[in-house]
């Protein structure tokens, strides 16, 4: 029986939850490949908020909801009140009083889902909040290890990239320490300080070190939107000082994938090679997203149907 | 049985209407609220075309079409040809020829919706029309008073703030005048000429005497946006001189009830105290204009399934 | 048994396929007209991809699948990652990894959408790619032929306007000339050049020569964000030397309907007199709009569900 209201973290979920939701994944991702998707299975409202940009992952979310049977809308920012002024609060707040069941919401300051989720009956999830989680994108990435590798026990996974800046890292590092695979993180000193150690993983300079014996290379976004100008690497030198190609790949175990949460610059994190290598998960991460978060929703859908979750109260 | 094929002004209504969408919409709000939003209650299509930006407007409209079955979409004006100069006339008709059954607009003329109404088929809902009307508005601030009142009669609503540049406040004066209830409206003369009266309320520039023994206060946000640069007052002058604290509102009845249709500038209209206190109805107004939106949707949908509404003629 | 996996232009069909296709549209439009839209024919994702403006063209196609029953989605391009330089082939295989089965584009790269058809699973439909095709305009402006004349051998069609650069004006060449009838094209030798006669249609400068005896008078919007920066002609100069008013269609037989894709620039392309004229048929264009793209999307989805159309890989 699920507990939570909300999704707002890798932080507030056990190891079980985490398989639990990986698992019904799984299901999903079948009824998603084979187009059973069905009559409606739930009735609600699903509003998604987003006050950063994004392709993929409102994208994933819209689809999932109406996988699942909600009716999704979207309260679109660039043509909304919120220019003018309106404060996080009331605009939760007005989404909230509008009786929708699902508030999907991204925002540049690390703590906001929390904060709404606090203040709404509607189940919060959270699509990134500043550098702090974004756990559908963790749970996706596990559930694509788990299709690969089976189990999680003893895996090595190598992080590179833009880690300081990455809460895709920091919700990767947690889920995958309670899952029991152990994580390397390099990249320039720059965007991986030492003291990222402190989240749970080792901090390796040296690339083909950090990568060797590995089961698991996952490339991350170089931010360059949220670097100061100026800042060292530009993406081109980042290709060409940290970017992982073939032949730093081939450090990694003969079985091992190379992943990427996807937009990648081509030729920075990783070369087009890899990408379109058949060890490659890209896409694969793509489709279990949809799936992933048909698991969410299904999971907090029900919750609040049978009044599972302790935390739902009554709009009035 | 309901007669209009469209819901252009509170002018239009008799006292039975008004009366007749408030009962259906307290329905409307029990399913809201119960989640009781069943399987597809019509077939048929809603489009939504604001001219002017919107936040709570349009997204109640959006999932009030949902939650009686309508397939929603939007006509996003920031994308479209409009840019390229279309005329109002032409998209209207375009939209309409596309078979939809509910046009939902917003235009910062006066008269827009009535003359969009008068050349297409669809039913046309007015969610706003320059300095004119917004019915809907009114319609889910009497819902509110009803809720809290019982009855509107010999009720002394006190509206206070930018009356001039504001469709609210001639909507909620004819619905209110229609209902029984007394309006007095207070506020810079700048923004409450005195002739206003002629819309059938009393002016008084001095608001202690406005507020006293009012039933209802009810503060309309400063449109900054309408108002002439270097026009007096800007928000802070406003909140000093005109804006609604603990000790002007105690000169209503004990039991008054404040209102606004948000969003609000906090501590300018309205003090954050007076925004967040229990007698205060500005979040029940949000779940009332989903529960109205859904009553007027339901009324203007069975009129046109019935063919109960004279001017409905068919496409071809 | 509809044997494409994806509609991408007219030079891919054959005249029964054009016929079949608009045979399902009256249908459909029948359908439409009666508000007979039932439940959900369909269980699918659709995604529109938009890289320039449109109202007409997606707002037609939103509407036509939601009526069909698919869940319609759009990959908002102002607010994506697009912004950050991801290429379409990346974003292409993104939405279709989502298990998307529709994905409806429109691009200003003649190619683009057989490029992205070859590349993923979904069914893609041209919604315009560059000056090559756009099928589903000349496919709807077909059936209003149709239904105005009955047959097409023998007819004369004269397409007056901006032909050069014209995607619509080559579709509608290429599918009259499979239906049997006779093209002219006629406007200013700088958009008309003497070569397109080689696209299956004869040119004549005379505008009075080129409409005499013409069953069907189309006029093509004049594309002036196409054009370079003081190129010959201005709007104005256009309406007065090659814009068709009453004087040029009497020319036409008596029985000649004037067409438009929209939207017009009144008294530059045609006369307000003729856009409103009841021989005039360019609001039934937009109907059959909506109603050739529920057929089309009719015709994908049974070869999908059916596996009829023989490259439709599964995802995984």
């Amino acid at each position: 029986m699920w507990k939570h209201k909300d999704l707002l973290g890798i932080k507030e979920l056990t190891k079980d939850e985490l398989l639990e939701l990986m698992t019904l994944a799984q299901d999903m991702k079948k009824r998603l490949l084979n187009r059973q998707i069905q009559e409606h299975l739930f009735y609600g409202n699903m509003t998604t908020l987003f006050y950063e940009n994004s392709t993929r992952t409102k994208h994933s979310f819209t689809v999932a909801g109406q996988n699942v049977g909600l009716m999704v809308s979207d309260l679109g920012l660039s043509t909304s009140s919120i220019k003018k002024g309106e404060s996080l609060y009331d605009t939760a707040l007005t989404i909230d009083q509008m009786g929708t069941d699902i508030i999907v919401m991204r925002h540049s300051s690390s703590g906001a889902a929390h904060y709404v989720a606090e203040n709404v009956n509607a189940s919060v999830i959270n699509a990134g909040d500043g550098t702090n989680e974004h756990p559908t994108q963790a749970l996706l990435d596990c559930m694509t290890i788990m299709e690969e590798k089976g189990d999680f026990e003893g895996l090595k996974v190598c992080i590179a990239g833009d880690i300081i800046n990455s809460r895709v890292a920091r919700s990767n590092i947690y889920a995958l320490n309670k899952l029991g695979a152990k994580v390397t993180l390099t990249g320039p000193t720059t965007l991986v300080p030492k003291g990222m150690a402190s989240l749970g993983a080792e901090v390796n300079y040296n690339i083909k070190d950090a990568v060797k014996d590995a089961d698991v290379v996952m490339g991350l976004r170089i931010q360059l939107e949220r670097q100061k100008s100026g800042a060292f690497p530009d993406l081109r030198e980042y290709g060409n000082l940290f970017g992982i190609n073939e032949e730093i790949f081939a450090y990694a175990k003969p079985d091992a994938i190379i992943m990427h949460p996807g937009p990648v610059n081509r030729n920075v994190e990783l070369t087009s090679e890899l990408i379109d290598a058949p060890y490659s998960t890209i896409n694969d991460q793509v489709t279990n997203g949809v799936a992933i978060r048909m698991a969410i929703l299904t999971k907090l859908m029900e919750a609040r149907k049978q009044g599972t979750s302790k935390d739902i109260r009554r709009i009035i």
